[in-house]
């Protein structure tokens, strides 16, 4: 197969591709080639993984073995009596040509090939990828090889092989991550669970042998559990790849959103690129132009892309660029404008009738002009009046708080008035910075409601951006004009 | 007293001057007028504090109390036998110029006036604040009004007044924090503290009445304790504070770093800036002219300034540009050279000889050029076999580490060789990204032995740079070249 053909190959067999791609998420059974019992090897953490978690049938397979702890192991998939979805390979790369025909032979539509040995290791490997392609060419769908899989949180179908104690597993919720890089998406992955976000579905297609970015794009614009698709990326692989990820890209930034970081940006790391996953990094600006074309909210770390995301997976579109601040920090409410300004969006100044409606019930320290400073008085009431006044009117579009819980007036009551705010229909974010009990306790009240959290005004002024980039982006889809 | 000749007054009283400044971070002995057993008011947490923790002695005084759980009340201040160093004002802003009076009459040489009311609400405020400049000139040096003070974490002098349970202490450490905003140096303290970071002194100086930003700096450049300042700064506000302040810096700067973070940086902030501390933003291209100018190191926010400040703190100075990349994810590797290459530094590849040897104890996987990419199958041994090899050549000045911990390969072994390598006299920061309690522990271990981590390359990146660019300041001032 050459990689002209398996590019476009995308599109024209959408009808028959659909269903291997939703069994690579969805399937009902699975069966290891290469399961163990052995903790904490590669074959051991997806047996344990699949056989704990995974919410549909799991079949063994290994030669080695006849039965570990009550649980049946099958000498070849062939054995296997039952109707097998997706067949997961972690054997040794010189078996997996022989085990994947026998998936093939079995009516597996999907195979997730874990097993790395492949073109990433010279020429031999480069041999063997030639081989695996030519056994499973238009017989059966292929991820990897060489990859950690897919993480889905819904089902507990998991294959990334890192162990619970080292990787935690985040929560299912709104977010998909497409990642170039197995290591990337597990210290991502890890992160989410710590920060309680939700992740519903991860991806990483490793050499690329078949199953590409732009079909997992595919099949995620579909799943109407994932809100937001978030894509690491470091560069392309084969000819004609960027035409059909463009195509692909417009295509899904229609129906929801696409965050992406692309590293490798410098010349400085093309060469890494090229040791890291054979791909070409390609000139950025090139890049740069393809993503700003298709509509993509590009990030610039991995963080940033999480920080746009959740926004994103949980916030209305605003209506315009003008930006309520409600602050109890002058300083804070100052970095805040600083950031806005710079992502070109407005804070703009309150009409004199509205700031006399404010000032009559707010303490004479107060600042009503926006950004509006409750001052170190502030209490959680004081923030509910303001919400409730300007929030509402046509000033303002979206709004921005930022509630230092250091000062004794605001409690975590506070949370409940801002999730409230919600009934406006308008984007809200909070920005809340330090490190106590109490702080973390009124961020994750919050999180858990739908309002996302930013530790720093930056951070939080560039997901407003990306919420008003994306309301542009659909706006110009839909032909409404901000 | 005029502003100009207030400012001009700095240098010439030097020899009078350093006593106060001394006693204002370490006094003997400390009187609280308006000191009171109330929980959780301004008075109350600020008695707790010092009754609790301050290493020195502390008198209360209120006219209210006589005593309260077996701790005397004075009446006034001058009821008290002892010498008193320094005295915390926080009673209502009408009684601040008559009990001000009486520390003086007291013998007290400085001076915190916690107390708002002031020339931040207005002119009546503004006309009690000339009245105290009256009754203070000359007399005795005063911090404030309206400011949080002082906190010392040596000894325990704690006059901020957000209670525990709101904002956590950080530990005794290099950093100092001088900031133009209360609010913003609580929420970054509790920050430090939840992050085990150790800011040693910490000070905001409110309506700078007297004390101002260039004394602070001057004193906290002559206490041996602190490595590192970091300054939060929204705007000067008197004439020829801003020669004073480049003046001073300057001379700062060749005793130790400074880290800037300047906010009310946009025209759309300046409003914002002049009504939270009457400062000036100005323009800030003058600003950054200025701190350039001076040799100090400037910050994009307030998170920035404390990932530079820790590695100005406990890394050597490079000498030269050039980095070592050692990682277990190419993704990472690739991510690091974009960050270096951004701020100037290089990752040059390692001549072949070099990577001849390395090559012969790596396996066959691992990328040798630099960044040097262990892969997946990394362990500690082979992060130590690169350090020790390389980090000694003439080739590399510094080395930023990225070590994935989700890999099982990898231990908190790893860390010891890490710290191991400080003897190379090369700076080393350590990348690692994640969130379980083993990649927690690991970035424990290496920060409480002096390696600071952070939990993206470009913090890394940015750290490493604020490295080099003070080498490079502190050889204009030695004479020395890169």
């Amino acid at each position: 197969m050459e990689p002209q053909s398996q590019v476009q190959s995308g599109k024209s067999v959408e009808l028959t591709i659909t269903s291997p791609l939703d069994l690579l998420f969805n399937p009902r059974s699975v069966a290891i080639i290469g399961a163990t019992p052995r903790e904490n090897s590669v074959g051991g953490v997806i047996t344990k993984n699949l056989l704990t978690k995974f919410k549909g049938k799991v079949y063994l397979v290994n030669p080695k073995y006849d039965e570990v702890n009550g649980t049946k192991y099958y000498k070849s998939v062939l054995d296997v009596q039952d109707e097998v979805d997706l067949c997961v390979i972690a054997v040794p790369a010189p078996a997996v040509p022989k085990v994947t025909d026998e998936c093939i032979r079995k009516g597996a539509k999907v195979t997730i090939i874990i097993s790395g040995g492949f073109s990433e290791v010279g020429e031999e490997g480069a041999r063997l990828e030639e081989e695996l392609k030519k056994v499973a060419l238009n017989r059966i769908r292929v991820l990897g090889p060489n990859c950690i899989g897919v993480y889905n949180a819904f089902n507990g179908l998991d294959t990334f092989f890192l162990p619970e104690d080292r990787m935690g597993r985040p929560k299912p919720g709104p977010l998909a991550l497409i990642s170039q890089s197995g290591a990337v998406a597990g210290a991502i992955l890890d992160w989410a669970a710590r920060r309680n976000i939700g992740v519903g579905l991860a991806v990483n297609y490793g050499n690329k042998l078949d199953i590409n970015e732009a079909e997992l794009l595919e099949y995620l614009a579909k799943d109407s559990r994932i809100k937001v698709i978030v894509m690491y990326m470091e560069g392309l692989k084969y000819p004609g790849e960027g035409k059909k990820l463009l195509d692909v890209l417009r295509e899904v930034v229609g129906i929801k959103p696409v965050v992406v970081y692309k590293a490798g940006r410098t010349k400085a790391a093309s060469g890494a690129v090229k040791s890291h996953t054979a791909a070409l990094a390609g000139n950025y600006e090139i890049y740069r132009a393809m993503l700003r074309q298709a509509g993509v909210i590009e990030a610039d770390n991995l963080t940033d892309a999480f920080d746009m995301a959740k926004a994103l997976a949980t916030q209305p579109l605003p209506r315009g660029n003008r930006v309520l601040v409600i602050t109890d920090s002058g300083g804070m409410g100052i970095q805040s404008v600083d950031a806005l300004d710079t992502r070109g969006l407005q804070v703009p100044e309150l009409s004199e009738s509205l700031q006399e409606i404010l000032r009559k019930q707010l303490p004479p320290l107060a600042v009503t002009r926006n950004p509006i400073d409750l001052t170190g008085s502030a209490t959680d009431a004081m923030y509910k009046f303001v919400l409730d006044t300007v929030l509402p009117t046509s000033y303002v579009d979206m709004a921005l708080i930022i509630a230092l819980m250091q000062i004794p007036g605001l409690t975590i009551n506070l949370g409940n008035y801002i999730v409230e705010a919600r009934r406006f229909n308008k984007p809200i974010v909070v920005v809340s910075f330090g490190g106590n009990e109490y702080v973390a306790k009124f961020e994750r009240h919050l999180e858990e409601s739908g309002i996302p959290v930013y530790h720093a005004p930056h951070r939080a002024a560039k997901a407003l951006w990306a919420l008003y980039e994306y309301a542009k982006i659909k706006g110009a889809i839909r032909g409404w004009v901000a």
